[in-house]
């Protein structure tokens, strides 16, 4: 695993600790609900990682993309299938979510490393 | 079909018919991609439907939730798979999504009318 | 109560009911934290209202500023914090929030009819 | 002149004399840089008009259109100019901004009736 | 105070200045009101911060969140009343804020070091 | 040219080379769109230049301003059109867009070095 992929994986996890330290009660359950709406349902865990991703395109987060990118990877998608979760967020969220599909491009060759 | 669906579909065609007949070269090539990214391909069209809709919940665009949703009904998408994007839209983009959630289960009921 | 503030609360029942006949859990739990956050803590519910009323305005969500600023009448708020709280929202937001700061002033004034 | 042009030029009229009728200095104080900023400069009045016209697409907001489209008539845009700077807001803002370019146009074409 | 919370501070004051430095009368105005909205009026300096910060964190702003958590430290606020400020823009924003409030955790652990 | 300016080519070069190695057809048409929209037509490249300036202001988004400005830069946009096109995204935009502002005002700087 390439050092971009550990360090993300290690700030992301000391920070959401220092986060749940708080012990607020709102901030827990939403951490919570965030988990739960991922898992399989009517529509599976594999179908929903993609949801996650195309948001995070749209809505032009970095660290979300990475997030969901390790899941898509830990699931087996396919770089074709990446491709075109990356192009229907291209084409829904514009040009300006470029820089943010060039470093999930990056990201998604890092993770292979 | 109610009212508000085939409303919403006449003044959908009759606006995009009014853009298109101005024959302006790049923004017939985006329509025609934004057409071409949700076709077939290494993902199913039934699964690119449900990013068009997540995307659309996420960006709170509501005649883009409209007409995903129109797709997703043609696709036979169930009840609670639509509920399961929902959640992930309504989770990832936070509350100010609410009022586009509201009309977007307005529009689906309407649909199944 | 103004027309307007009676339709807008009806609808926004209406609504609200038919998503929670759904039942879906984690919809469920997310509306019970969306009223969660904005009960007496260590802020009291009068400032969390003017923070809910703040983040409608600078994400321009028309629905979202009606519901807070119904609140916000409920616990007594002035005028003259009302336009404090407009002023920041149009000072962090941009000129793009106008039209909504518009809306809100007629709404703010139908609350008091 | 349309009646969907004058009801918009009306309603807006009233509103903003709404909100400056509260007195409030830093909102009043805002709004005379809104007006300053779109004068002759550098910059010509007619490409700010451009400038204020595009952003209003990418940022989604059909109340900033109609008013920057009725700017942009009294200054002579022609209809070639309007399609260039809808193609640029397009591919910019992305599909999304599909529902406000199609209302852009239909508001186009009423402001020339 | 940490080097980050230094550095920062440094970073934005040079660069306000070489804004500042082009003499340009409007965003020279823009600073000025955005100054004068945060002052004691009909709500305190104290809520006016606090407004700054949901705004900040639901407009996923970094740089702005720093910003406001200076102020929100020096005006006393406590670790729970900004968890309370953290949760409120959690959930309007949605998780797509979360890489944001992971970083606002750690610049306000910093500010207090 | 200042390194921060030689960076951010090569690794936009580098990274756009990465996303169309893939061959995906969309992405590869939608990158052909992206060029030509800004191309000489009714509106000169000159001005379309700033309009993409602009939208890269209000949107946020500190890579397209970057290229934009350098995009500026070659066709000799003057330092005071330059703050005229930031003061119309700032004021449309909000205090929100400041840090990209700042941002900006340094990559234009450097250009210049």
């Amino acid at each position: 695993m390439s050092d971009t992929v550990t360090e993300f994986k290690q700030e992301r996890e000391t920070l959401n600790a220092l986060i749940l330290s708080r012990e607020n009660v709102n901030i827990k359950r939403f951490f919570g609900i965030d988990s739960a709406v991922y898992r399989d349902g009517a529509l599976s865990a594999r179908t929903k990682e993609l949801l996650g991703l195309v948001a995070s395109i749209v809505l032009r987060c970095d660290d979300c993309i990475a997030y969901h990118a390790i899941q898509c990877q830990e699931i087996g998608l396919t770089d074709e299938e990446f491709d075109e979760v990356m192009s229907v967020g291209l084409v829904a969220g514009g040009s300006i979510t470029i820089p943010h599909i060039r470093r999930a491009y990056r990201f998604w060759r890092d993770l292979k490393d």
